[in-house]
This record gives structure tokens, sequence and C-alpha cells, in this order.
């Protein structure tokens, strides 16, 4: 008898993806604590731990032990979690290899500093004071595109890492379909506005929070292993398994907490339905951004601004604002939080204006990365462009070039995957409505659990096993297309 | 003309030692995340996360590279910081190099399901819960031991992590002194007793914290750099520089919260003012356990407990809780506040009884270890000694043998630092007061600066550069005396 002592190449494979998890856990835990808990003070040392943990975390990737264990295993059968687990680790593994674990070093701390510094001037609505933290980024972005020469475009090694297999040419693609659409729809309406003063309040801000946590755990959060924080740019982790966490932003101005807060609760529920199997390993997150991104939009809008929801919380929310909501009957608030408002926050923006507050990002992105916008002009084209998409005037840079963080942290390349996002919503949403032809009046009992069970079924529990747009195809029958969008835009808005 | 280019083997270790500090930061936040912020199901895959990152550090540290570069390292002037960060450098990395890996690893994982494990046996009283993770704790404990052989007794091999060149011997000694002094003021007391009727409140919890961030800033916390937050178990922590952490545990039916704040504040404040160049060094924390919680102990007690400070203090606490304290008088609170009470709880302990819940813990740890107690047995002989030491009646096991979390994140061998801590603190105390003869009026002015600025200037700025029993040298001229501690308590409560 032989006592099989060695270890099987696929476990200690998996042991070292295990290890690669942890210590992504721990970034993911180091970044929610900079952005929620963190005194200011700590953010230069915070840099240097991110920076020193996401450089251990490369190195232990991309070393010779890994590449020898992927040399000695085989593809594994196609559609079983074990080819999956093959497919991503690879992938992730050919990608990594390519950059230099110092380059990894620079970039996790120049985002540590950077969102610091984007902080202090969005707070002066001081671009002036940003800017060399812009330049900083777009210089290691360039030195990252450097390491895939092969990509069609620049922009496309960026993208690829928040989208497998999409290109620049293609978003641009989609997006030429949708611009003129969306700019006529904003023109038509700009003829028959919607009032929605009945929107400003004032809404108390606890009141706001106690209607999101009542929102919440109808969706199915609970703080066994959910939790929810105030942070000005609201986001959504899980740093291992069983612990999800939102972040929201309330101003008694207006109640876009409710959105934003359903916006996270997609991000967090895809997470926290995704196969239990896949914990520390790199299936155990979503396809992509653009499928995380779906799912956000799916519950802030294709459920949040539904008539259905709406018939079931609008007694409650009267509940909670009984002053500010006293005249205002359930039609004319459902219509107000669908109207239809160009403004100058990406964040607050209705469906329709949305998609062109990301095209706008978009375009500049390429620009920035060719050099034909540099970031000393951003303001002023920004401005511009603001104007003439959405005839919006920018009050200030806080509320025009700074208002969202992504840049300072380096991301570049993933705002078209919001817009992506709201096209793939649509894609499954049509699809899961043939499921479920009335889960409009489950909403209106208060009743989420048959949408939240379809789209773990179909979507949710594969975690990143399939490619995005495999699984869109597999979810769907099709490819990426906007065409469905647009009919429930015109649907919904003409 | 000759170009060095290898890198000089001091700087080298600098940069790994900068590294295992960032990995120490991350420890650090994913402590206090797992204490203040964590989901309770999250526990799980927060210790696997934990471990690994634990594991690398200590992997990293005792590399054949770093072993190498000791090597080529002469030992600098004994009295240099470079002479100081190679000392404490070698003395880690010979007692590091001892132990596996795996067993860090283990034991970090251990901790993260044990706090778990004793956070739900504590909320149902219930030790049988408990007690399996106890037994693990102590099997680990026993091959961190055995790393250890040349250790005189197997408790100084646990000791030393905590308190650098003291025994379990020297620390009986002391508290041989201590036993029967203390016991003789207590049974003197009960003839006696204060009446601290009026510290039974109701407090509203949110007045005591406004009481508390009121004193915190007397004393020096600013938002910029530290926060507070609620925790059953009050600590302090420092992932790094610019960032102090502190918690405490607010209940309306007592004011401990102000003094277990200010007793966190010292550990806090104590970290903030060292010498901001020991940062990513092993030189940036305090020298030792004790020298640790001789700080924590001379704000809660020395400073919290005097009469300066409740001269200034005493007006504002009244109008923080205008009803419970109508009818009380400065004098007549002070009195309270440093009434002899025994009582279950070590937290909740004045300064007199507090000794013997030290004593009593240093006792069932020695047993434990030497195997004449057994985890089962923990709750019997705990309620006995109680007994027998201060005459308390433990109600059950939550208030007794399950109160403190420290055994169940491995901290054996810890406890007793707090009884040296008291004993140190009275040992600095009267040399300060030789420098500051009016200490007390300016406490009683609402001044603080003056006694922080010695501590900084005799004991934090060195942080680890001296072993404890030096700096208390340096500090004080005496090695570790019982006398001047006993002085203070006889001159105290008698």
């Amino acid at each position: 008898m032989t006592i099989q002592t060695a270890t099987a190449p696929l476990d200690r494979l998996k042991a070292i993806l295990a290890e690669i998890a942890d210590l992504r856990h721990t970034e993911s835990v180091l970044d929610w604590d900079a952005r929620v808990s963190m005194p200011h003070a700590g953010a230069r040392s915070r840099a240097d731990a991110a920076s020193t943990l996401t450089r251990l975390a490369h190195e232990r990737f991309v070393s010779d032990e890994v590449a020898e264990l992927l040399d000695d295993l085989d593809d594994g059968a196609g559609d079983t979690v074990e080819g999956a687990l093959l497919r991503v680790t690879r992938r992730e593994w050919e990608r990594s290899r390519r950059i230099p674990s110092e380059l990894v070093g620079e970039m996790a701390q120049a985002n540590g500093i950077a969102v610091a510094a984007w902080d202090d001037a969005k707070a002066a609505s001081d671009f002036t004071s940003f800017r060399p933290h812009l330049e900083r980024q777009l210089e290691l972005k360039h030195r990252y595109i450097e390491c895939f020469p092969e990509a069609e475009a620049p922009y496309d090694a960026l993208l690829e890492d928040y989208e497998e297999g999409m290109t620049s040419a293609q978003v641009s693609a989609v997006f030429a379909r949708l611009k003129p659409e969306l700019v006529r729809l904003i023109e038509r309406h700009r003829e028959d506005p919607v009032d929605d003063a009945l929107l400003r309040g004032p809404f108390p801000v606890a009141s706001q929070q106690a209607a999101c946590r009542r929102i919440l755990e109808a969706f199915g959060f609970r703080d066994e292993n959910w939790r929810i924080d105030e942070t000005p740019h609201p986001f959504a982790s899980k740093p291992g398994a069983g612990d999800i966490r939102l972040t929201t932003r309330t101003d008694e101005k207006d109640l876009n907490s409710l959105f934003s807060t359903m916006h996270e609760f997609g991000h967090g529920i895809y997470e926290f339905d995704i196969d239990p199997a896949f914990a520390r390993t790199p299936l155990g997150g979503g396809a992509s951004s653009a499928i995380h991104e779906s799912q956000s939009r799916t519950w802030e809008n294709l459920v949040g601004r539904s008539r259905g929801f709406w018939h079931w919380f609008y007694p409650e929310l009267r509940a909670f604002f009984p002053s500010a909501l006293r005249r205002v009957g359930e039609e004319e608030f459902v219509d107000a939080v669908n109207a239809i408002r160009p403004g100058a926050i990406r964040g607050d923006a209705d469906e329709v204006t949305y998609g062109l507050h990301i095209i706008l990002r978009f375009e500049l992105e390429l620009e920035l990365l060719a050099g034909s916008v540099v970031p000393a002009d951003l303001p002023e084209i920004w401005n511009a462009r603001m104007k003439e998409y959405l005839g919006v005037d920018v009050p200030n840079d806080a509320r025009g070039v700074l208002q969202d963080m992504h840049w300072s942290i380096g991301l570049i390349g993933y705002f078209p995957t919001y817009q992506l996002g709201n096209v793939i919503s649509v894609q499954i949403w049509d699809r899961a409505r043939e499921d479920l032809p009335d889960v409009e009046e489950q909403f209106a009992r208060g009743e989420f659990t048959p949408l939240r069970e379809w789209l773990t079924e179909h979507v949710y529990r594969y975690g990143g096993m399939y490619p995005p747009r495999e699984l869109l195809q597999r979810v769907t029958g099709s490819d990426l297309d906007p065409e469905p969008y647009l009919a429930y835009l015109h649907a919904k808005f003409e």
C-alpha cells in the first residue's frame, strides 16, 4: 500500500488561493475602515499599510509556485466549478504577473493619499489641490497600460479589469446608440416637467435611516450578517462570508438616501447569495462590475421606483414623514421619484439623465488617457459638456468634476460599467418577469423574496463562475443589447 | 569613484521592519473591526483572514533574509535609536523564530473563534459552552511554551511576551507583599463603609458620552486623530500613526464609563506621544504591558479620582446629570468614587480591591498551566476565592469567570501586568510630582498639559526604546518596588 503524503496540486492551489482571498478580505476591511471609521490623520500611515498588503498579496499570487501548480493542472471540464476555478485563476494570474509588484504597491499607496486629498479638495471645492493627485494617477495608469501592449486601445487594458471581454470600441458603440435617445428624452421632458418640489423635505435624517432599515429588512437585510453606515460616497463591501456592509448618505433636503440604500443593497445581496462553497476562492465575488451594477440598479430602479413597491411602502413612508408628505398622494409621489430632473450630481440622477453623466465621464477618461484633455482643463470641459448634454449649469467643482471619488482611488475605466449595468439590468429583468409575471403585485404586498430567489437561482449563486457575457447569455439567451433598455425607457417616459 | 548600488543592510532591515509594522497595523484594524464593527456572522471568515495575516507576518519576520541582515549588523551603540532598534529586533526575532508559523496561524484562528464563543457564552452566562475553547487555548499555550524550554517556569515563557525580563517568581514576590495588605485594607473598610448609593444613577447614556468627550478633550483628544466607540470590553488601539482608537462601555446605572474612558485615554496618549520617528519600526509601541498599564491607571486613578480633577469637573458633571446629582456635594461625590466597594467585576473595581481581582487571575493561570486546576473546575474555584479574598458572592458566570475576554483571545500571562502597572504608576507619579508640585492645583483648573508633557518627556516619547525595567530605572532611579504603591494606598485609605 502506498501512502500519498504530498498534497495534490489542486488542493495546494486552493490553499494558496484561500490565503490570497484572506488578504483581499483584509484589504477590504482596510478600505472600509478608511472610509467609515479612520480618523483623518491616519491616512498616510494607512496608505503605507494598504500598499504593503496589496504588494504582498500580489507577490504571493504571481509566485513561481502558482505558475508550477497551474502548469501541472489540466483545464478541467469547462462547466464544472473546478474548471471555472482554474479558468479564473489562470486569467487573473496571466494579468497579474505582467504587473511589477512595486507598481501594485505604488498604486495602492497613491490611492490612499489621493483619496484623502480628494476629500479635502471636495470639501473646499478646489480642483487645483487635487490636480497633482489625478496627474499621478494617470501616470500610474500609463505604466499599468504598458504591461498590456496587446490591448487594442489603452483604455481596454483598464476596462478588462472590471469587465472581462469588453472593449472601449464596444462600449462606444452601445453609448453611441444610447446618447441621442437619452438627449431626445430629456428634451421632450423639458417641455412638460413633472413637479418634484414635493421631494424637497425637510425629511429628518433619523426618520430616513429608520425608513431605509424598514425597506432593507423587507428585502432581506439581517443584523446578524449586515450593517449600514453613513459615508459621503455610498458603497457596499463584503470582507468575508457572512459580513455584508452597506453605506448611504442622508441629507434632510431630499430622499435620495432611500434609493442609494436600495442600490447598495443590490450589490450586497448579490455577494451575500453567492454559493457559500465559493468562499475564499476567486469565484467568491460577482461576475463583473457591469453585472454587479445591473443588480444594484435592479433593486434601486426596477424595484425601488416601481408602482408596486410604492403601493406597499408609501403609507409607511408617509408615517415616517407626516409633515413633509401630508398633502402628497401616492400617485403624485411615484411620479415625482420617477421624474426626469437634469442635475449636476450623478449619484442623485434619475434613470434617464444618469446615462449622460456616465457617457461624459467615459469620454473624458478616453481623452485623458489619449492626452487630448489634460487634468488642468478638466473643470472647464466638464462644465461645458454638462451644459451641452444636460442643460445643467455646474455651480462649483465640488458639484462638478470633484463629485465622484473614483479617479482618486485609481478607478479609471470603471464608470462605463455603471451604464452597461443599466442596460443589463433590463435584459435580466425582462427575463425574470417571464417567470414571475406578478412580481409587481408581490412588491405591492411587501414581498420581495420571490424576486430575490429568482435572481439568486439564475445569477447570484454563480458568483464569478462564468465570464459576464457568458452569464448574460445563459440567463437571457442574448449578448449585451441596448434595445430592451431603450424600450423600457421609452415605455416609461413617453 | 565607486557607486554603492546595493541597499545598506540597515536600510534593508528597516524596510522589512516597516513591512512587518504595516502587517501589524492591518492586524490591529482587523481586531478593532471585529470588536467594534463586524456583523456577528463574519467571525469565522475573519478568523481565517486574521490567521493568514498573522502567519504571513511571522514568516516574513523569521525569514533567512532577516537572519542574514542581523548577522551583518553590529550591535550599534547601546543608547542610540539604532542600537535600540537592533536590540529589540534581535530579541523579537530570537523569540519569533522559535515558534512555527503554523502555530502562529493556529493561535490567531483560535482567538477569532474563541472570542466569538466567549461573547455568546457570556451573554448566556454559560461557562460550559466556552470550556472547550479555553481548553484549546491552553493546549496551544502548552505548545507555545515548549518553544522556550529554557524558561525557568512555563508561565515565564508567556509573561516574557508582555513584560520583558519579568518572571513569575518576581510577580509572586510582589503579589505576596501586596495581598495581605490589600485584604487588611478591605477588612478595615468593612467596619466603616462609605455610602456609594449616590453613584447608582440613572445617568442617561448620551450624557455620559458627552461628559466623557468633555474630559477627553481637556486631556488632549482631538477628532483629527482619535475616535471613541462602545464595546462590551473597553480597549485602546493604534493601528498606525495619527490613528488612536478608544472604546468604552456605558451603563446608565453607574458612572464607570468615565473611569474606563480615562483608563483607555492613558493607553492612547502613551501611543500618541511616542516619537514620530519610531513609526513603522518595532520601537513604535509602548515599552511593555505593565508600563502601558501604569499610564492607563495614572489617568484613570491618579488623575481621574483626584480631588483636584473633580474640583474642576464636578460642576460640569452635575450639569450633565442634574436630577441624579442634585443633592450630591463635591466632597461627598469624591469620597464615593474613591470608596472601597468589593464587587464581582474587575473592570468596575476600586483601587484597593482591583489588586485582588488580578491576584486571583494570576494564581488561576499558574494553576491552569500546571494542571492543578482544570477548566471544568474554574467556576467553582473562582466563586470560592472571590468569597475568600473579597467577601463577594458571584451571582453567575457572566459576572464571574466569564467576565473578561482575555483568555478567549489567548491572553494568558497578561493579567499580572495590570497590577504591576498599578505599582509602577505610583513610582512614576511620585517622581512626576517632584517636578510638578502643584499638579493637583493644575487639575483643579482643568489643566492637564503640564502632566502630559512631563510624561511624554520622561516616558512616552521613548516608545519601545528601553526595556521596561531600564525605563523605570531611568525615570525613577529605582527597580520595580511595591512600597510606594502601598504607601499611597495607606495614605489614601487609612
